[in-house]
């Protein structure tokens, strides 16, 4: 397959429908409408091997994840994702069909969410990676890291340790355990950004992350920025049921998956007591459920309660090694 | 080397200094104030052993050149580029002082074009690769591939041809060539985004491409886009002076490099004859030449004259073959 062929055939996927692009793919750049907010922009890579194998990932599993890893960032910001850039590194002999079906697993996703890809890149590479970046309205206030206050909740916007734990039983009995762990499968290749979430506890919330690296380490990324101490208690952090059986077939521990297991994409939020019933009204409002899990304190560092005894909570969990 | 780490280090080598950015490295995106302006957004990616070999790219070569094609893409375009996000694929053992040395090398570029960096991502690779994403401030007509008219003259901002001759010689004799060939290797690691030239030439140019797949492949984009027939001239290409020594100790043609070769990255402009001193005129300058190799007329395809003869000119060149 020929670089400018793929590119015809990609020019073809992506139809446009809005005014706010004036030149998509096929320029030497992109050339959109900001709306005049300040833009929220980030950009994040999946490379083969490392963040998926295509033993258990779809063509149209890694299209998606790809893009809802950075949406998932919009949602911590409670931007509104707008357009995306794909950069796509391809082995040689990768199939046009692969593409394709990979570009529409990612399209679909976007189409949800009103993000138009707008161009991109792709390159010759001995190994495969899709890098998306992706750009958004900011609200007038982005949620920062930063705005945790002492008095504060924690909350979560979903259950934790399920991609982790599709991550293990996917490597352990490959595509077979999308019958025996549907829901862990599905949250390792398919997690759904927290955008509607995210939106609804605008105004509400002092403080946000999306869970990529795992809670412990997002908690302590919350406590360094905020300049305060996060306390959680186990009883209250949101194993994900499914994870109890998996625990039977493996030697992994429910509860550290939950803690380090990272790439769940649910955000983690800071916010006022008081407006803890609001919150939690407007999350099931969406189907959701809004799980307190720990409170903020002045002070320093991450502490988790378990049996009765507080001690320090680690911030292990994904990270790259160099 | 472990990632926050790593993160932590390349946080201390961004200063920031302007009102623009908002949110920089270290929340879930950046968060940038666009000045209303329609905006560019490209992005391009350098991949080891696809396009460039570390045992004659230095690092800061490198980081130099991951954001020069990008603004190159805005010059294409007649933009200003305004911040920039940086995605690696970095192998484990990698040092990180060669990680600091390339991002100095791109920050060096980035300052003299008022370009800051504000973000990006670190994952593992089993390859080296970075990709650079950039936006910028689109003129009230961004200057497309598909503005040229027939009629128009073509002309391009700099020599042909030397970015391929330092490849091939960089190849051949490893760092050594640059004593013999310094012109030609820098061309190669080092090449320069015309903006300077593209800001001056705004308003005048009906079309213009960034030559990095080479000349003859620019011509097919420009011609395709535009509805029109380019007709070269052979004796006008501009081919680097050095290429001729290098044709001497090689098998190589100075023409097919210059016709052929690609990552030039200077600009090839479609522009109306009356407006060609005026245009010339701001060229010199800045210090530059713009050189004139054919016309636009009506019709299809690329034709090259040689020699009295006219020829279709292949868009052979630089494509990824998967």
């Amino acid at each position: 397959m020929e670089e400018f062929k793929l590119i015809a055939k990609l020019e073809s996927l992506i139809k446009l429908r809005s005014k706010d692009v004036l030149v998509s793919i096929g320029d030497d750049t992109a050339v959109v409408r900001p709306s005049g907010a300040p833009l929220l922009w980030t950009v994040d890579c999946l490379v083969e091997q490392v963040h998926f194998d295509l033993s258990y990932f779809t063509a149209a599993d890694l299209g998606h994840k790809a893009l809802a890893v950075n949406l998932s960032d919009m949602a911590a910001m409670a931007g509104k994702p707008r357009w995306a850039l794909v950069s796509l590194g391809l082995r040689k002999g990768v199939r046009s069909d692969f593409i394709v079906d990979m570009y529409r697993g990612l399209l679909a996703l976007a189409e949800r969410y009103g993000v138009q890809v707008v161009g991109g890149n792709v390159s010759r590479a001995n190994e495969f990676f899709i890098d998306v970046t992706v750009l958004g309205d900011s609200p007038s206030k982005p949620v920062l890291r930063s705005g945790a206050k002492a008095g504060d909740v924690l909350a979560v916007t979903g259950f934790l340790g399920a991609a982790a734990g599709g991550l293990h039983a996917l490597q352990k009995w490959g595509k077979r355990c999308t019958r025996l762990f549907p829901d862990l499968a599905a949250a390792q290749t398919r997690p759904e950004p927290r955008l509607a979430e995210s939106a609804a506890l605008y105004g509400v919330a002092h403080a946000c992350i999306d869970i990529s690296d795992g809670l412990a380490s997002e908690l302590h990324h919350i406590a360094k920025a905020s300049g305060v101490k996060c306390v959680v208690d186990a009883d209250w952090v949101p194993v994900h049921p499914a994870l109890k059986e998996l625990a039977k077939k493996t030697d992994l521990k429910a509860m550290d998956l939950a803690l380090y297991g990272g790439e769940d994409y649910e955000l983690l939020l800071s916010l006022p007591p008081r407006k803890l019933r609001e919150a939690q009204k407007r999350i099931r409002a969406l189907g959701g459920n809004l799980v307190i899990l720990g409170k903020v304190a002045s002070g320093r560092g991450v502490y988790l309660r378990r049996s009765g005894r507080l001690r320090p909570l680690k911030p292990l969990g994904h990270r790259h090694q160099f």
